[in-house]
C-alpha cells in the first residue's frame, strides 16, 4: 500500500486549487457525455464516424494530411520515431536529455525498438541550432518538445525553430514535434498550430494537459506515415475496439478550451509576477512563455511539505499537489494555469504566497 | 473511405439482433456511469482506489495473487509472453496456429520482441497433450486459448488441460491462459474461474466479449510477475493517466453478467440445435461448449450476403453482422449468445433459419 500523500490531500481539501481545470474525477467524463445521444455508435478498432471525424478535424487543425487517435502519447511517439528510423534505415534519434521518452517511459524506445538516442543540449536549456549542427553522427529523427516541460516550459525562439527545421530538411533528418502542450505555446509564438506544425514532419498532441480531457492523443503527418502508424498501433495493442470515451471527451474539451489558451497564458504571466515577489523561491522561466512555470525552493521536500500543508489550511489556497526533489537538495513544483485560476480572488493568492514566503524563512 | 457494409447495416436495422448484448454505442458507457458519483476520483497512472479495487477483485476471482488492468488484451498478452521469455532466457513460445497473437496483432510479438513462435496442432482442432509433448525445441511459455475462438470456440477435455499443466510444470514451461472468453466456458467445465486458472501461471481475461463492457482487460499472476508487467505497461504506453472509463464499465457489466454465463451457454446449445436442422449449413462445434459456435456455408460470401440481407428484411431477424471468407471457397459467421437472445421469439428465429435454408438452395 502506498503511503498517504498528505500534500495531495491537503491540496484537494483546500477551498481553491491554483493549478489546472479542476479535479480529475468521473464528472469530467460525465459532463462530456451529458449531451451525447446513447445511440452514438462506438468506433470499432479504429474505424467509424466518431474516430474518423475527430482525426480529420485534428489533421486539419494541425495542417497535416492525416491523423490517427492513440490512447497515449507514449505509444504515439515511440511509433513515430520507430517509423522514421525504419524509413531511413538508421536506428538513431536525438532529443533533449529530459525528453519524456528518455525519463518517463521506462526506456520503452530502447527496450522495444533498440533505438539509440543522442541527448542534445544541456539539461537546463532548450535545444539550439548549434546543438543540432554539432551532432557527429547521422540520425533519422530529431524530436523537439514545445514547450520543454521538465525545465518549466521553456521555448526556443521561433527563428531558431525555423532554422532547425530548414537544417533538418537539408540533411534528411525528420523533425518530430512532441506537442503535448502545443496549444499552450501558440499565444507566445503568435502562430497558428498549423504554422508551427508546418516546420515538422510529424506531430503529437495531447488532450489531457491544457485541454483537460480524460486521456488520449493524436499523431499527425502525411498519409503514408499515418497509414503505417495504424499497423504499429495494432502491434502495440493500442487499436482498442472502442476509444470513444477518450475521443468524445477530447473533442468536447478541445472545443471548450482551445480558445482560452491566450487567457491561460496571460494568467500564468500574472501569477508568475506574484511568485516573483517572494524572496525565498525562484521561478523558471522568469517570464512564462506558456501557461506553465516551475517554482524552485532551497529547502528539502521533507521540510517544505508540512509547512506548505499548513499554508494551504490557513489560507484556503492549494498551491500545488506535488513537490519534486531537485538535484541540488532543494525541491520544486510545477504551476500551470487553467480554468481554476479565474475563480480565485487574487488577494487570497497574494496572501498565501506572502505567508509561504515568511514561513520558509523559518525553516531555511 | 471504406465501402458501406450493407450486411452490417441490414443487421443493425433488423427488429432483432441474434448475437451479443446489443449495439456497441454510447449508451453502454452512459449506463455504466449512471449511478457513478461525479466526485468518483480518477485512477492516476495505474494508482488509485478505482483501479486498485478492481484489480484486487479480479485477482481474487481468478485465484491469483495479483492483477493489473490493461487497456487491451493484445498488450497484456505480448507482455506476459515477453516476461516469461526473459525469465527463462529463451525467446521462444508455443501456441495454436490461429492464436490471436499470430493472426490478429500485425505480428506485434515478433516485431516488438523478436520472439520465435511454434505453432502447435492442426488449425482445425485444439492443442492436445501429445502436441505439447512432441515439441522438439524448448520453450519458455505455452499459451492456451479457452475456448479456441477461431474454430468456433472448441475446448480440450478438462483432463487434457490438467495433464498439459502438469507436464509444463515438470518441464519448466510456463503456461499462459488466453482467457478472452474464460467466463463463457466455466459452465461446460463446471469449474470456477480460480479452479481453471490454478492450472496456469498467468491469465488474461477480457471485459468486452461475454461481459459486454467498453474495452479493457486484466492480466493476473503472482506478485513479482504483475509488478514487472506494470513496467512493460508503461513502456507500451498503456499506463494511461485515466483508465476509469473502461474500469468502471468493466466492473458494472461484470457484476451484471457474470452469473448469466450458464444461461448464455444453454441458449447457445438451444440455438445450435435450430441451426443444425438446416440442410445447407454446418456448425462447429456441433454441440457448443460455450456461448459460441461458427456457421459454415458452402457458398461464397459475395453470393450469400445479398440473400442474407433479404432474409433479415423479410423476417426481422438479423442473424449475423459479418460473413468471413473461408479457405474452401465458402464462408462462415460467428454466433455468440448474450442478452439479446432471450428477447427474441424462438418461432421467429426458426422461421428465419428455414427461409435462409431454402433460399440457399437457390444459389448453391
Amino acid at each position: 500500500m502506498k503511503e498517504k500523500n498528505s500534500l495531495l490531500e491537503a491540496y484537494k481539501q483546500s477551498k481553491y486549487q491554483l493549478v489546472g481545470h479542476g479535479p480529475r474525477n468521473g464528472q469530467v467524463l460525465k459532463e462530456a457525455f451529458k449531451d451525447i445521444d446513447g445511440h452514438q455508435e462506438s468506433d470499432i478498432y479504429g474505424t467509424g464516424k466518431v474516430i474518423g471525424d475527430f482525426e480529420e478535424k485534428m489533421a486539419k487543425y494541425l495542417g497535416k494530411k492525416a491523423a490517427v487517435f492513440f490512447p497515449s502519447g507514449t505509444m504515439a511517439q515511440q511509433i513515430a520515431l520507430r517509423m522514421w528510423c525504419d524509413n531511413k534505415g538508421i536506428k538513431r534519434v536525438a532529443y533533449h536529455p529530459l525528453c519524456h521518452l528518455e525519463i518517463r517511459e521506462e526506456d520503452g524506445l530502447k527496450e522495444l525498438h533498440h533505438i539509440e538516442t543522442i541527448l542534445l543540449a544541456d539539461e537546463n536549456r532548450v535545444i539550439e541550432l548549434e546543438d543540432v549542427m554539432g551532432m557527429k553522427e547521422d540520425i533519422s529523427c530529431l524530436l523537439l518538445e514545445l514547450p520543454q516541460r521538465e525545465i518549466g516550459g521553456q521555448l526556443p525562439d521561433y527563428k531558431t525553430l525555423e532554422a532547425i527545421s530548414k537544417y533538418c530538411g537539408e540533411k534528411g533528418i525528420k523533425l518530430h514535434l512532441d506537442g503535448a502542450r502545443l496549444y499552450e505555446v501558440l499565444p507566445y509564438y503568435k502562430k497558428s498550430a498549423s504554422e508551427v506544425c508546418e516546420l515538422f514532419d510529424s506531430v503529437y498532441v495531447s488532450f489531457y494537459k491544457g485541454i483537460g480531457g480524460v486521456a488520449g492523443s493524436i499523431l499527425a503527418g502525411d498519409e503514408a506515415f499515418i497509414k503505417e502508424s495504424k499497423i504499429w498501433k495494432k502491434r502495440y495493442g493500442g487499436d482498442l475496439i472502442s476509444l470513444y470515451p477518450y475521443i468524445i471527451s477530447a473533442d468536447y474539451y478541445f472545443n471548450r478550451r482551445i480558445d482560452k489558451m491566450d487567457q491561460y497564458y496571460e494568467e500564468a504571466k500574472e501569477l508568475a509576477e506574484l511568485f516573483n515577489k517572494c524572496d525565498f523561491l525562484t521561478i523558471k522561466p522568469l517570464k512564462p512563455v506558456s501557461n506553465m512555470f516551475h517554482v524552485y525552493f532551497d529547502v528539502p521536500k521533507e521540510k517544505l511539505e508540512p509547512v506548505m500543508i499548513e499554508v494551504f489550511k490557513e489560507t484556503g489556497i492549494g498551491l500545488t499537489n506535488r513537490l519534486n526533489d531537485n538535484k541540488d537538495g532543494g525541491c520544486y513544483c510545477e504551476i500551470s494555469t487553467g480554468d481554476n485560476y479565474e475563480n480565485i480572488p487574487k488577494e487570497e493568492i497574494k496572501k498565501a504566497l506572502k505567508i509561504l514566503d515568511s514561513v520558509i524563512t523559518e525553516i531555511i
